[in-house]
């Protein structure tokens, strides 16, 4: 999916919505134990009950990756049950010198290869350009390049100054000049509300992906009054917030109503930007 | 397997090398395609030539993740084959917030839940100490902690300098914080000789995963002369120049001879050192 899909998705459907799929099985509805693949039917009950309000789904690998081979054919599973109009991340976080990357690249964007071809991947920036330009030789795919996450110990490193600016900055500045932002998006977490005005002075036109919102204790209304572009230019993640909304039987229904929620706060934010 | 008994394997086969097992399909003979699994074909004839030379393999996860649950298959069959008094490391270079990092160590330490389970994992820093605690807690478990990386564009962030020094050295600085040197390990590329003399006043201690020597031109001869401590607290990687070294029928023992002369290398570096 190219940015103007996905924008056109956006006003479609008037939500800047990811669901994030961070399916734990010791967390799912008790009675779904009993399928033969308890997180696959999660997680088709909970597309199916959410796909028409948000735009894109994010699958946490690491969920799947702790299960092994099993884990992740329902990784691949779960990605092609995914509505084709939708936007698909692989929230990898994956990062390695060159001839490296580009196997990784190809683990998340070439179907014939892996089984998988999501639209878009996420990156981690510290072995440099050579470990990211690799994800950006595939055609029609995004990268997400990690910048300030949302978690407290994201500061460590990434608050780190010097004359140049914080460490998130330059990895930002540095990293407009790899690609534009037709490819690239950066991730910056909901919980860092006032860096977002900063961020839109160096990314004024990028994508942001930004998780945090909700469990995390980040705030919609700041991420928007500091984010949003001409082109909304957010795409905001939920994952344990909308997913583990119920925990019985209805649990997909109590997961729209969360999602419900957010897709109806961002109708309202849209309508300041767009038509 | 604890630190002394790493040490005491060092001290027997007087050895630090780690064959690094980036087994590509498009790269390994051509003779091997007839095998059911030409991959694992490879791997266990690798294993079957080196493993008197060497103290570790390093199986880096992307080569295998590429080829999907076929790869994530021939990975765990890999592992396994691998002789139990052999240090095992996933070069997975993961990183991501509390939870999610515990399902990443799930992944590569936890067998019963994944089918594997390494003595080690490479993690990213740059999310901070909580992502990186979630593997410390893996009681018997090692953390191998990206410092200073071997690729040329690894400069781009991890020498972003201010009055702290190089993002690096505070990582380094941050991490010993976290664990002690009975834990935690972090990569230098052989390719920044100088840099282990900077590091061994911050990291005495710390055993430190060295790739670089051979294809990538670092020296071996500068990794000891700056890098060896009493304990050597140095495993040097070496992958294609090793497992690549023939393309024929012969390939195993090619192999064999591009690491036996490594190990020729390192028995005179230990002898400065060693009884």
């Amino acid at each position: 999916m190219n940015r103007q899909q996905l924008i056109d998705q956006i006003r479609l459907k008037k939500t800047f919505l990811c669901v994030g799929l961070d399916t734990d099985i010791n967390k799912i509805p008790t009675h779904l134990l009993n399928q033969p693949n308890p997180v696959l039917a999660f997680n088709k009950q909970i597309i199916d009950a959410t796909h028409d309000l948000c735009i894109a789904y994010k699958i946490n690998t690491a969920f799947y990756e702790c299960r092994g081979i099993k884990g992740w054919q329902t990784m691949i599973d779960t990605l092609n049950y995914i509505p084709k109009n939708i936007f698909t991340i692989a929230d990898a976080k994956r990062g390695d010198i060159g001839n490296t990357a580009t196997m990784y690249a190809q683990a998340f964007f070439d179907k014939q290869a892996s089984g998988m071809s999501f639209d878009a991947v996420t990156v981690a920036p510290y072995m440099g350009a050579d470990s990211v330009k690799p994800f950006l030789a595939f055609a029609n795919k995004w990268t997400i390049l990690l910048a300030l996450t949302s978690n407290e110990s994201g500061k460590n490193f990434q608050l780190i100054k010097n004359e140049d600016g914080f460490l998130y900055q330059q990895v930002i500045t540095q990293a407009n000049q790899w690609a534009t932002a037709e490819q690239l998006m950066y991730v910056v977490g909901a919980t860092r509300g006032q860096a977002f005005e900063a961020i839109r002075k160096i990314a004024p036109h990028h994508f942001l992906l930004v998780p945090g919102v909700g469990e995390q204790g980040g705030s919609l209304a700041d991420v928007c009054k500091y984010g949003l572009n001409a082109d909304c230019g957010l795409i905001v993640n939920s994952s344990r917030g909308i997913i583990y909304a119920g925990a019985d039987e209805n649990f997909a229904n109590a997961a729209r109503n969360e999602a419900l929620k957010i897709q109806q706060q961002m109708e309202r934010e849209l309508g300041r930007i767009f038509d």
